[in-house]
């Protein structure tokens, strides 16, 4: 289950949802982004965020930053919520147990900084399968390391999009990815217009269409990638709907 | 091992300790302090330190620094550095795996915040056993967590002290406490001057002729305790001698 900065930057929400979280049944694992706290925190310490190609580089100052904030803050805070609801979390970064090994993004016409790509095989199946036989529950934040120890910045959707690729070799998977909707929605006004199923198809469709258009493209495209990898089903909606969307009430089902 | 500020605040020194430390052969677990790094964020984000009777107070915007500096950039960087030299590191803070437990200090004349002190039987030995048992170094940063959903700031010392009692009762345990003498000293002017052993009735005499003072005291007072508590052996001196100081070539050792 992925969650991102909307959830995360509402306490109350973030706690309601930790609670919800916790009574699953189905082993679990949860991947975390970083909020607007990084942005807020980043503003504090006078570091501004840089973008090219909208996409944020991640130099010296602000990998310092995401390790303070995703690393430290945000994680701790969902662990904490979690041991509290009964659940018992182990929040990771890449580095740790080395769970994630990544390399740098090499330089070409822009240079991201300390951005990593999970390396081919980088997830630590070994050991999640350990923490999840032994009743816990992981908790990842959006870092990596490079295995020479350098920390890279890793975006979260990629991070759960590997994590359930490594893991649908040896056990089925479903992969949950909660975002600002309550699904792919047939009128991007019009939160009640949910498509419930998408396959690849209907995805050449949607998009000829242009019912599905800008930044849905790329997470749809991930989606897909993750069914072919082996991942038994996709799920996208809205974190507060988590247990209906697990239950396939709620939420775009990728097929 | 116990590591503190002297040691995290020196890249280059802190990258020799690791990569010495990464060669050894004992089971290891690293517990680390927080250093200048955590004061000097902190004046960044216009907090000073808040201290009562010698003792920092952890208020709200306190904690959330120490989770990000503790608990994000300083363990981090070390777990990342052990993994870089070889080391199978896994960072944890007491919420993560419920690893340390604690009780908010209760408000007496003071009120120390967000402070822990851990509870009895609340280290958890058996995810220890779990991480060491399968090749990984755990490395504590000084956080512990109540269980409800509160983080809370232990000191490294007590975290080392506590960990190494629990462990005690299963296995043979060293405790090894760097800080930044060579030993405690006969001179404190004279870094050569390093009593090899110190045993119960020498620590009463030493005190009475005022060889031992000030804050060595409640350090041995400490390292008493871990003995009495069937720690085999505990040692103090500095992170650079660590193979001298397991071998028994340098430092101080309480027995």
């Amino acid at each position: 289950v992925k969650i991102g900065g909307n959830v995360i930057d509402d306490q109350d929400r973030l706690d309601a949802f930790l609670r919800g979280f916790a009574t699953q049944k189905a082993r679990s694992i949860l991947v975390h982004g970083g909020g607007k706290i990084a942005t807020d925190m980043g503003a504090q310490l006078g570091l501004s965020a840089k973008y090219v190609d909208g996409r944020r580089v991640t130099d010296d100052a602000t990998l310092q930053l995401v390790l303070m904030v995703y690393g430290g803050l945000v994680n701790k805070r969902i662990v904490a919520g979690l041991q509290g609801a009964g659940c018992n979390a182990i929040g990771l970064t890449g580095a740790d147990g080395n769970v994630i090994q990544a390399n740098r993004r090499p330089v070409g016409a822009v240079d991201y900084g300390h951005v990593g790509d999970v390396v081919s095989a980088g997830v630590n199946i070994a050991l999640l399968q350990l923490l999840l036989e032994n009743g816990m529950v992981p908790v990842l934040a959006p870092l990596t390391h490079d295995g020479q120890g350098g920390m890279l910045n890793t975006n979260a959707d990629t991070i759960a999009q590997e994590t359930a690729r490594a893991l649908a070799g040896s056990s089925a998977v479903r992969l949950v990815y909660c975002f600002e909707k309550k699904g792919v929605l047939q009128d991007p006004e019009d939160e009640a217009s949910v498509i419930r199923e998408i396959r690849q198809e209907d995805f050449e469709r949607l998009k000829a269409a242009g019912i599905i258009s800008g930044g849905m493209i790329p997470k749809l495209e991930n989606a897909f990638a993750a069914i072919r990898s082996g991942v038994c089903e996709v799920i996208i909606g809205q974190a507060d709907d988590l247990h209906l969307l697990v239950a396939g009430k709620a939420g775009t089902k990728i097929l």
